[in-house]
């Protein structure tokens, strides 16, 4: 089946049967909801996280119109991200709510393979993601949402560098940018996260709303250089990037395959 | 002139005369600085700024090689963006170094408005843009280094619905996504500081540098709806969001002229 069908086919899945029209056609009026019917929309926040990761779709996420946004962790201390940028939890695994509409997982290919041997975070997601509406992550946090279990017979995307790791929990690999699969919505390599918000932007509060997004974001990207694939950047650049994040790249593998194993426990 | 030669010579301006090849053909290797000459990136930070105008631009700085990036405010408690995350200032004004290599200034409507009146922030910006080797901002940031009078007689792009207000600090407003006008840079809405950055990336560190960042970010983006921009989003959606943007704008705009008239005190 052409995999564009496929993605038609398990939206419909996941939107109980209502044509793909109708869900894209559903205007921010019709969607406004009461203040008691805001969606609650948990973003795990961790050490060593790629900070652009969670920060578009949290933009994309909080602009929805009656939406709260969570920045969820074990504490409400600061993390230091990747790249040194300090962001502030708003909210404890404890405190968080049972049943949220969506649960986001960002990525950071150093915090996902710490989080992969942490059985505190893999639990919270494990909870909270067998109740929320939507499960979605993008980047290397795809891995965290495999190792709770989230993507046992779903296709997934992640960042390009891990998406062979998938299969290690029971998920089908795809190289998609964003891949829908009934309620899993999965987003590729860090600026991956902001098309698969914008995605579930127009599903959620109909394409008006996230047409007014683009524009008022100014989301007409103009990179200056296409290398954003490894089919873009060719096979040298490719080999060079990962190369440098051998190492690392088999740490987060060697520990998804450890997570796996205590599935069985 | 044509605008993509009139950027061309401001950009060999900016490099003392170097032609443009060169300035691109720099490799990560030639671009390798000793510890003691990383660069400076100093970055405001500031309560309701859109933090996705800064998190981009953060994330290639800092991965550029051989560069600090360092959130600047007047102290180190955390911000509050207009989304609703909050970020942890680095360091404050009075401990920011006097003459950085790249000064950099978000956006967000409400938050520039704020400081468009705040002489301290004006201040600290004045004094470090004077210094800066290069001076760049994004989105309605872009207003605030206009207001510190860092942008009289340059050609300057911002946010789409505050281009128009440039004029008032004798700036020459673009529509365009990233503009150069020697060592000024600024970008358009939000998303733009993405390019704007990379942008900077290979005129700093050579194209093979910001190359492997477009690849390891994933940067190849695929907006669901082509509309991040006037023309793309055509007169009706472009006329509503600026309606609702109205009063925002205005009070923008009112500021920026009270701004103006205290150069001449």
């Amino acid at each position: 089946m052409p995999s564009t069908r496929r993605h038609a086919l398990a939206t419909l899945a996941a939107l109980g049967g209502a044509s793909l029209a109708d869900a894209f056609a559903q205007t921010p009026q019709a969607g406004a909801a009461p203040a008691s019917k805001r969606l609650q929309v948990l973003m795990l926040v961790h050490p060593d996280m790629t900070a652009l990761d969670l920060v578009g779709p949290q933009l994309v996420f909080a602009t929805m119109g009656d939406v709260d946004t969570h920045m969820v962790w074990k504490d409400l201390s600061p993390v230091t991200t990747d790249s040194g940028l300090k962001l502030v939890p708003g909210m404890t695994f404890a405190d968080a709510p049972k049943a949220p509409d969506i649960l986001f997982v960002p990525g950071g290919l150093k915090g996902t393979t710490a989080l992969l041997q942490d059985e505190e975070t893999l639990r919270f997601l494990r909870e909270r993601g067998a109740s929320a509406r939507w499960v979605t992550g993008v980047c290397t946090g795809v891995l965290l949402l495999g190792a709770a279990g989230l993507l046992r017979g779903y296709r997934a995307t992640a960042h390009w560098y891990v998406q062979d790791i998938l299969p290690v929990f029971d998920a089908e690999p795809s190289a998609d940018r964003v891949v829908i699969d009934r309620n899993r919505v999965t987003g590729g390599a860090v600026t991956a996260g902001i098309d698969m918000a914008l995605t579930m932007s127009a599903m959620l509060r109909g394409d008006d709303k996230a047409r007014t997004q683009e524009l008022a974001f100014g989301y007409a990207p103009m990179p200056p250089f296409a290398a954003g694939t490894p089919e873009l950047a060719g096979e040298a650049l490719t080999k060079r990037v990962l190369e440098s994040r051998a190492p690392a790249i088999s740490a987060a593998r060697r520990a998804a395959e450890m997570a796996r194993q205590r599935w069985a426990g």
